[in-house]
């Protein structure tokens, strides 16, 4: 199969990325970065969430961030909800898209969740109910398809059946996400040759960790398979709570380079990205996570 | 065409790795780094080499290296040479084979080692000839494949013609090295199209460097294209000195895991490896640049 001409990119950053984040991050410099990414060309922005903030203290602004921000037209600003009260507050600051969530591990969506895959899907009822009386469009995750770190490997069989669930009750499309970053490349083609049996392949999208820097690999080996939207974060940003010393998402700009060699469009500049990956990484005193930002940091 | 059953690993560490560090490296941490790789199942590492100390100084205790290794059999370690007189002190301490070098960008040849890439050849004769006649294998390095720091693209069909020129001097293997880390997978697999026109794919190996993030996913790339020989660095070692803030080779480690997960034989202990990575890292204390080595650094 010839990779895609084109492909969109989901920029997670300001949800995935930040959320990890121990410091307090203002709010304004939330809102700065989202619209620092817009200005780079991206159209797809998971711009906060509306989880409990005992549980992710980092997103307790998100109505804030989503209130703040200086709307563009055309371009998507959505919010991960976990049930219908996140639902309902995420439409109350005009999220254009809710994305929801499952594990593909039962040990994970236990220890996650507090309840069994079945019941996750159930509990997402009322809000799909909700969507579609709203029209907002909804999007699936389903978390640790590559691997789980409580019960290890994972059953792509059962990522299928997940994917498929997730769309007859009405998300648009799945994001297949490795969360910790286990999977290889093989793997993941494996994967994605079990899921599009039954499920048309532009339907999917992947959410590459990059734990084990196989993240831009699999995502290479994804766009082999003809996979067509891919998750990521600006500078890299985000960690994973479950390895020690872990990066976190795939680097929004070490994709684009990659995108760029391939000549496949996507509508960003490298270049404001870039900008804009520096501006949060100073901002949150971290190491750039981009090694193209670092590699090319003389030039921005 | 599937990818190979089988991959021979290059380890680059102890040279590659090394000769970018400024400060001073004791002998005696060289030499335990390479018995450490040895000892995690690497069959042929580049162990120093006899270049002008003015140019390397970092390399200056190469003859000490090899005299110092506690050799093993059927194991091979190398020296890079830039001449015949660095040809003589590499067989004079019993290095097993030598490597040879030549850039495929003229401006970089020039830059480098103020000749022209004709001349770099010409000069590699006497070198060969003795070769042959003590029976030694040449291993032939083509730098900047991908793009040069000085002149930008590079012509494939160049690379593909001193390709040829070295085997036909006598080289057994030509490594194709991004030197600077642009390449991305599209354009090294076109490379190895170009390159591979003339010459047997078993003769070619790659020789990545991580600059821009891009090196694991051109190696699979590679091996996509049937390449078996891949050239790595424990723990990243290495920096380039074109790129500023850039990293080195691909991390052997992480080659590993890739190459794991793709059910590719290597023959090297993973473990026993990464031991060998954080030992380097901490001597030299520097981060590890393996991603893999970071985030299993709990289990080592």
């Amino acid at each position: 199969m010839p990779i895609p001409h084109k492909v969109k990119i989901v920029e997670v950053g300001p949800r995935d990325g930040l959320q990890n984040e121990k410091q307090l991050i203002p709010t304004a410099t939330k809102i700065t970065l989202i619209e620092n990414l817009v200005a780079a060309g991206l159209t797809y922005i998971e711009a906060g969430s509306f989880v409990n903030p005992k549980w992710v203290p980092q997103m307790a602004d998100s109505a804030e961030v989503f209130a703040g921000i200086q709307r563009k037209t055309n371009i998507t600003y959505a919010a991960l909800i976990p049930n219908l009260q996140g639902f309902e507050r995420a439409i109350a600051v005009n999220a254009n898209e809710v994305a929801i969530f499952a594990a593909a591990s039962e040990a994970f969506s236990q220890k996650n969740i507090n309840c069994s895959i079945a019941e996750s899907l159930q509990r997402f009822e009322p809000v799909m109910q909700a969507a579609k009386e709203k029209q907002i469009p909804v999007r699936g995750y389903i978390s640790c398809v590559a691997g789980c770190p409580y019960s290890g490997e994972v059953d792509f069989q059962q990522v299928a059946e997940i994917a498929k669930n997730l769309l007859d009750m009405g998300c648009y499309e799945i994001s297949l996400g490795d969360t910790i970053g286990v999977g290889t490349a093989g793997q993941i083609k494996q994967l994605i040759e079990v899921v599009a049996k039954n499920i048309a392949i532009e339907k999917l999208a992947v959410h590459m960790h990059d734990t084990y820097g196989q993240a831009l690999t699999n995502i290479f080996a994804s766009l082999e398979m003809g996979i067509t939207v891919v998750d990521s974060s600006v500078a890299g940003l985000g960690g994973c709570p479950y390895a020690k010393g872990a990066t976190g998402n795939v680097a929004t700009e070490d994709l684009v380079y990659m995108l760029n060699g391939l000549q496949i469009e996507h509508g960003v500049d490298l270049q404001k990205l870039m900008l804009a990956g520096e501006k949060i990484s100073l901002a949150l005193n971290k190491e750039n996570n981009s090694r193209v930002a670092r590699a090319l940091r003389a030039n921005i």
